[in-house]
């Protein structure tokens, strides 16, 4: 006969209210009785009927999390702030690999199996403002990254325009004669984030009086190390090569300087390298690599808030929210010889 | 109203069975086709039901994989690959961090959500044989890694012992005079990942004829870059520092190598560093990191078509399978200057 959550109740020594605030993950429950519980829990083989849990909360306690990749450094360690964040109400989190594209990014928005889960944060890559409208205010909804902002949807993300303007001007001001960046991508519009950085990029230029020459916007075709070494190689077999670099990612930069090393050049020396994302590997590279740190666990927080706020039930007027989260240059070695803290 | 089958199939051009074999996430549909079909639920918004479905069929479509971490790079490429596997037979993979903790991972092998999921492949650290023969044969479990080997469950693994014995040698070989290790973790036992691994160690270090010098065994907290990091130092710090290090993963070797460069020594030449799991950036390091490469490709199929043996039911005299996967030593910058090619 399967055990029940009186069963538990009497092992662990508790209340039955108690087996039952742990198994629904209520927080504020004491580490050493949340442990009796599980042990018991455990020791008894005790099933909690998500059934009867849905049936008597309408909630499952399951979320999906859908993001272009997992095994992006970026992503890996956002969704691990994320299912911290998510934990802490109770929450285990779905996480969902869309591959960027367009008809799987469509179901992760439309809620893929929403009938199982409570809401969904999703980073797209693909989709268009017409999907999300399609969609809109059918269920909990929370969006990361700048792609579709202004949708009418709860929305968190980093101002790429100012951080890739920041990095631009640290790169000139270290001396940068010939300034390139790396991650521009032929398919993406205009409110992508690698558009986005390009344009930031841009911006500083023009400030700082330097023209922009549009062959040293290097294009690639993905996100990782491969594509920031193919196009690190195409850049210095130019005949006016540059001495700094503009990368739209840590994984572009680092295929980067893998390059520059190839060739038998020195970053920083010949060629300054910046990233963007702060991913663990940018504190133990060699060189260290000078990036942008954006603000992951307070991301990770701000979406899960979001979606607890409408989860939990807005009053009718409540407007979707757009959060910026905060950001900061991290100069290390690769920009700065001789840097040598994180 | 909500859209039916029926809507859906109408709006793609094709038969309700058509849809429905794209819903249940059937093989052999072409891409055209199931693009059609995934346009038209996206654009009227249907649902296919979940406990409908779980009814006709007694399946969810819904598994879980519990890794300790989502964001070592190791098992998010794993994790890449499960998925992908995993979407084959038209499965989402629910992500489970444990945290490597053991009443975390006593409910995931028991199955968390066991109403909600099909079946559970776990990566477990601290779960003994008592744990895993409470649950046996309650629900479809596969376990990754040799901790447990020989429970009576489907296990799928890499021989630790034998790929360390062989990287430990190829350190000798090239020269290494005093060889050290880091990875050990003064709470795990016998049967565990890093127990084995020291165990590859020793034997290759006695059947050459070399003494192993226990303080040369380096201890770490966790698999991440500080600790390899921290183990490094106080083995430079040593009045008869090493002058190779086997690493008992990618993440420790790169801040080994982290270490050794801040240390201004050279890597191979001062010391020689390997890893083990061949992650993308030990292709891209500087300097390359010579390492164990397990086919992970390989293991995620196993570990797939392990559960779905057992999702689908097995005849009663079926043995648990303990499936070995290859792996082959890598040869890279970090153990022999010059070595130029992944």
């Amino acid at each position: 006969m399967p055990s029940s959550l009186k069963d538990v109740a009497a092992r662990a020594g508790v209340s039955v209210k108690t087996v039952s605030n742990v198994v629904n993950g209520y927080p504020f429950i004491s580490v050493a009785t949340r442990g009796r519980v599980e042990a018991a829990i455990s020791e008894l083989n005790y099933r909690p009927n998500a059934s009867a849990r849905r049936l008597r909360t309408g909630r499952s306690g399951l979320i999906a999390l859908s993001v272009p990749e997992i095994d992006a450094p970026y992503f890996a360690e956002l969704a691990s702030h994320i299912v911290d964040a998510a934990e802490q109400r109770g929450w285990t989190v779905l996480i969902d690999k869309t591959g960027g594209e367009r008809s799987h990014e469509q179901l992760a928005v439309a809620g893929i199996r929403s009938d199982l889960i409570d809401g969904a944060i999703a980073s797209p890559l693909s989709i268009t403002t017409a999907d999300i409208t399609a969609i809109k205010d059918t269920h909990p909804l929370v969006l990361l990254g700048e792609k579709l902002m202004r949708c009418g949807v709860d929305h968190v993300a980093v101002d790429s325009v100012a951080a890739a303007c920041e990095v631009t001007e640290h790169l000139i001001e270290s001396g940068g004669t010939r300034v390139a960046a790396i991650g521009m991508r032929a398919e993406d519009d205009a409110e992508s984030t690698s558009a986005l950085r390009v344009q930031g990029f841009r911006k500083a230029m023009t400030a700082a009086g330097r023209p922009v020459h549009e062959h040293l916007i290097a294009t690639v075709h993905g996100y990782y190390r491969p594509d920031g070494y193919a196009a690190m190689r195409r850049l210095l077999a130019l005949p006016d090569p540059p001495d700094a670099v503009v990368c739209f990612n840590d994984l572009l930069a680092l295929g980067a300087i893998r390059a520059i090393h190839d060739a038998r050049l020195r970053v920083p020396a010949d060629v300054a390298v910046t990233g963007f994302d702060d991913i663990e590997e940018a504190r133990f590279s060699t060189p260290r690599l000078t990036t942008i740190a954006p603000d992951k666990g307070a991301l990770a927080e701000a979406a899960v808030d979001l979606l607890a706020r409408q989860i939990t039930g807005l009053p009718p007027e409540t407007k979707p929210q757009e959060v910026l989260i905060p950001y900061r240059l991290v100069v290390r070695q690769s920009t700065l010889p001789g840097a040598d803290t994180a």
